[in-house]
């Protein structure tokens, strides 16, 4: 009933279009990474890491597919499922960051995956089964905020959700603006988008529908943003201010992300996991842009939770 | 017993001196910063961050003093200690952490602090009073490694140790070497150095002197060597390497230092804390210098535990 090998199939698929489709609009080739990691402790899997670099829209963007299995389910994986602790798991997703190297063009995130828990082993509860889920979402992070772009990325996102039911958007919404928050902060990490995870409410085949729904949403709901923004001149200004906001970046993906964190500390594949870092990142001491800024703007509008559809 | 105000008053004393002595070497201004927070959950206190940026010879360099008092002790302080949970504290250190502009001097990192955990309430327990303790240390993180640089801080190290017992540095250095690693690189931050916590056992008097003589040696540690690389010529790719070095400096820090974690996660003060970030830091896909370049001599000579004195 659980064709995982068709959702492979698809994420396989999607990685390579939004390849292709990002090599059209930066006219750059991504280096593109087959490794494998021999299984074992804590896990082992393939993926395909593509990665390009010093492009001329693009400054840092990776695409990673992988699929990875595991003995026992990690420790992030079972919070909300303790009664899963133990098994076995496979789990596969595509994800992707994007660092454009205009200031005025956002950054992007998308991430689709399926998770599925094994049986445990020798049938000890009869009541065992494979349990599957899926996960992800997209947000958008401007260093300068853009109603237009907003409105465009979230009604995408609402409108990829629609057929699956009017009440998710709002819910995937709220749980994204939950989610990509930097507490230390006291703001978003961007204007949000979507974010899910333990999800299969829906059974399997309108599941699998909605996961596909969401993954080809992406290229329409973040292409004509970049392309809008990418000829908009800036200068050092500009540049010195995305690179911090870049830094606020860091901080979230190193400090909060799930994700990130339960890779890098349970012997995920370090350059694949952090694909997500911007090429350039800045600090400096309490910056506090002039009151009527574009870059005050950002924090007075766009950082906090808003109805952009 | 436990002269806690003169642990204060040297502290204070210690963070002046030394961005008087990097104002000298600099030729810049520290920015001083006096703040305070109300107390109340979880954090309340005081501080003064000192912090020069654009320096000539720092490219940002940060001096924190604080203090703070919690009505909690954070479960970062409690794990080796549970029979503590629960109690009020009072922490109080200087920290430091310098960027050099040359990318051939290496980036340092000082810490002395000193915790109190205070009897529980109401007195349930008669034998509840004060638990006092000393922590910190001190590492050299170069771009570029130079065993004179190496050589020279870990001798100022034992040396300022060597008076408290001849077993505290090489126990010291080994914890620097473990604590100071990072795990999904399998590398070291830096050359080490030395680090402790959670030490009480010569007595206040004596502790208290080991954490001066620490406190103290700090300068003469480090001042030499930044003085001897600060006029080593350099271009754009020495720049890019310790950019690239200085994301590893991030990595370690906002994935696996407890302190910066511990004050990220539970309210401490934001600005105050992240002044150990470089003022750039940048990503690139799986780096491999050349073999026999001074680049790749880091990771095969310097990022490992080795005797250097």
């Amino acid at each position: 009933m659980i064709d995982s090998t068709a959702v492979k199939a698809y994420l396989i698929a999607l990685q390579g279009r939004i390849v292709a489709a990002l090599e059209e609009v930066d006219g750059g080739t991504f280096f593109r990474d087959d490794w494998t990691k021999v299984a074992g402790e804590p896990l082992g899997g393939h993926g395909v890491t593509c990665i390009l670099e010093d492009g001329k829209v693009f400054e840092r963007a990776g695409v990673g597919f992988s699929h990875v299995t595991g003995s026992t389910m990690p420790p992030s994986a079972t919070q909300g499922r303790p009664e899963l602790a133990g098994r076995g798991f496979e789990a596969m997703g595509v994800s992707l960051v994007l660092h454009p190297r205009n200031p005025y063009a956002p950054t992007v995130h998308m991430n689709v995956r399926f998770f599925v828990a094994r049986p445990h082993a020798q049938g000890a509860n009869t009541d065992d089964a494979d349990v599957w889920w899926i996960g992800g979402g997209m947000d958008l992070t401007p260093c300068y905020g853009f109603d237009d772009d907003a409105i465009h990325f979230h009604r995408h996102c609402r409108d990829a959700l629609a057929p699956f039911g009017a009440r998710l958007y709002p819910e995937f919404k709220a749980w994204c603006d939950r989610y990509f928050f930097l507490k230390h902060r006291d703001e978003m990490r961007g204007v949000g988008g979507i974010f899910f995870d333990d999800f299969n409410a829906l059974g399997f085949e309108q599941s699998f529908a909605m996961l596909r729904a969401v993954g080809d949403s992406f290229l329409p709901a973040y292409l004509p943003i970049a392309l809008r923004r990418v000829h908009t001149p800036y200068g050092e200004l500009e540049r010195a201010w995305q690179a911090l906001r870049r830094g606020r970046y860091v901080e979230f993906n190193l400090v909060f992300d799930r994700g990130t964190l339960f890779g890098l500390q349970s012997g995920g594949r370090t350059e694949s996991i952090l694909i997500s870092m911007p090429p350039l990142a800045s600090w400096r001491y309490d910056v506090r842009p002039e009151t009527g800024s574009p870059e005050a703007s950002l924090g007075t509008r766009y950082l906090a939770p808003r109805d952009w559809v």
